[in-house]
């Protein structure tokens, strides 16, 4: 699929590439057309992708992709018909080359190409607030509400039926149906992602979106941040309380409940019909299953299997949590 | 008391009641007109009310209500003058009944209404910023300040020598004396109610208001939802610093002081002078007492008596949980 | 240095500031002219200082300041050549005459010297969004971008290649160069610092700014309060993650990187080179050292030594805190 949000740049010449990367291209063929930077699953003939863990071997083995960014000692686990590009280290390396092909995905400076709304095609289609600002190429379903001082950017696409509460900030997103994002949001901003460096670090570019699915409502003052290189996403009819931030590459699944002043890392994974208490804490790259409840409070710093009850930093077993802890101990 | 904020669509007729309950009406008279819905305490002869735990005996024992919505089991307990609804859900049938009489409750769009301040008879009044919206029938008092694109919604009143920072949006409140709200607050949304439901979770109506009493302080991003059938109440010289959130229902007695970040779930009542550090979080419906001191970072699961030091998670009483913790132990 | 940002409505007499302390001065020369407050280290001769706690007893004797309110117990260990004036609350008394020095301190009203950015003399020399309001006196270096409905407040400067997201307020601060602060902060309002007071608390004058050191980044939805008396500092190449609170006085070092939803309590003093997790919170009055590393979650009570690697709540090695809360225990 096309990136809507972020200009693809190429193609480029593979040796441009290996230039950036200041490698030595002498056995290959500099002439060849790279299209495309995706992940080892989405990579496609003549496009280029990373593997920087073991983790991800058996997708290495069926990428389609032409080359792929990776280690010596990783390989040898990739399929015969991409030719490794051999870096130190591999993340780096792979945010240089896709900060070439989309240079817009660094930074986030506001959309200069909003207009009030009453100049645009919607000024009798939706319902809005004063102040509201509209970028090119908007799409807006039937039906649907923006509140004062909002701001949807550039590529945005809101679904039938959904409303957006004032002052919010909606950018690299898609906003589905029935879908009910509260005031003062900011969604769809680049992720807290770079490698960090002595009086400079380096950003990583973030080319994914926030995909918001059917009938989700999202609390005041949240923020939930676009995806690296893949997307971040809320599941169908999920609900999110006020102050909750949703980091890169998270996703929630369907039917789940988020307290107020929840904390959820890059890239970790909730299951469907998932509870989560007030100011919870959910580390980055964890699994949470399918009907898992967590108890207000709790730090989550590892994964939690279906149908599992937590609570606790770290968490564990909710009974086992309290017996440990003495609760009912008095407090005076 | 009229409900100020949210337009009364009744009275219906009791038969219309039972209708959207989908009960059968044979044995009651159905023209009987209902005027309102309160809850056990203050509703009246002509009302009707709910009652759903045996918590409130006492108060179903002296309610005027003419019907009230409950279960076979707690009907006994039930006021003789008042007849019992039998439902199997006490509180999914009180949000539909609810939502009949108050169908503005449910969703919180942009109010229509506003107009910006310098075209309504507050321009000569107050003192103001720029894109300052006011809605229909909102009061203020002597010499209060509004800062940059706030708005102030319909009904709004606010008292004298009150502030109220830039970026913030008030709704269905009521702001007394001395009050100082700072910037980024969004006060009087409806609170995270709502009885999920595979693929479309079932919103609770709120119609109760903020009510923020004499010389408080509310910090910058906080969120402070109102009640669902009672009022959220900040009793008067309580200080809220940055980033707090009060859910719907929640009740702060006088002069507390509360740090940034804390989060206060729904229903929860918090007595006189008490402290709250940076963090902490309470879980809802419990009772702190008065003169209660809280560590920043503590998590509160249960009632706590007044006078009580506590600190941890679950809080205990502090001298314990420190030495439990062997507090002061080489952290290198 | 002079301060920019209040307006120093002295020099007053020393006789002036006995009467607002309510203090006999039969035995000082009335008429002395006091020019400023500063703290024991900054102040000079013909200023007053105040001196409240024995950890400060060695800058107390070089201090150059006239006079320094203390306390009985604590005058001995004054300059001879600075005079004491003794009063029984030493913080309550320097707020007194702070705010007598400085009365614009005390409370963040919005700034009414603000223009559209169109109208001012940066028209074509930044970019801007819609509805930019510039204060009096802002200054900005080359190539800086400014987002929809962002309020910069006057005496604000901003260095070369700096960008400000959309909807932030920025007041009381010098930004420096290639800082990116993103969307909703509030960058430079008053602490939450005050004396309780039944029915009515006493605001401490806030004189104090906010510095933010070149190539820093703020996340959305952050608030940095200014200092009281000194200022709040974010070190160069400093990262903050989204809703972080960093309360007044604070100081963070160089290359540090903050994850979201942290808080720092006032006056807490962190090193370079810190790694802080995600919903860490820092309690006041802390050093934290170099090259420190707090994991996600964690509370900290006290100091934290170079090169620790802490977790927990109350914070502890890492190692022994995970030993013993067995966090390898199953969680079903």
């Amino acid at each position: 699929m096309q990136n809507l949000f972020f200009k693809n740049n190429g193609p480029f010449k593979i040796s441009d590439i290996f230039n950036i990367l200041n490698l030595n291209n002498d056995d290959i063929d500099s002439d060849q057309s790279i299209t495309d930077i995706k992940d080892l699953y989405s990579s496609n003939i003549n496009e280029i992708t990373f593997f920087h863990s073991k983790k991800y071997k058996d997708i290495a083995k069926n990428t389609k992709a032409s080359f792929c960014i990776t280690t010596e000692n990783l390989k040898k686990e990739l399929n015969k018909n991409c030719k490794p590009i051999i870096v130190s280290n591999v993340l780096v390396s792979t945010a240089l080359v896709t900060e070439k092909f989309y240079p817009d995905s660094i930074n986030d400076y506001f959309d200069e190409s909003v207009i009030e709304i009453q100049d645009t095609e919607f000024k009798d289609k939706i319902k809005f607030g004063r102040n509201v600002l509209i970028g090119k190429n908007v799409k807006f379903g039937k039906n649907c509400i923006i509140g004062h001082n909002t701001i949807i950017e550039k590529n945005v696409s809101i679904g039938n039926n959904s409303s957006i509460g004032s002052n919010c900030i909606i950018r690299n997103s898609f906003i589905k149906d029935n879908v009910k994002i509260l005031d003062n949001c900011v969604i769809g901003k680049h992720g807290f992602g770079f490698f960090p460096n002595d009086n400079k670090n380096l950003r990583y570019p973030h080319i994914g979106i926030v995909i918001i699915e059917d009938n989700c409502e999202i609390g005041c003052g949240s923020t939930i941040d676009r995806g690296s290189m893949s997307n971040t996403i809320i599941g169908k009819n999920s609900f999110l309380d006020n102050q909750i931030h949703v980091a890169h590459n998270v996703k929630i699944g369907k039917n789940s409940i988020i307290a107020g002043q929840v904390g959820i890392a890059g890239s970790s994974i909730i299951g469907n019909n998932v509870r989560i208490g007030g100011q919870v804490g959910i580390s980055g790259h964890l699994k949470i299953g399918n009907n898992v409840e967590i108890a207000g409070g709790s730090g989550v710093i590892k994964d939690v299997p279906d149908n599992s009850k937590i609570m606790g930093y770290p968490s564990k077993n909710i009974r086992e949590f309290l017996k440990e802890n003495k609760w009912y101990i008095k407090l005076q």
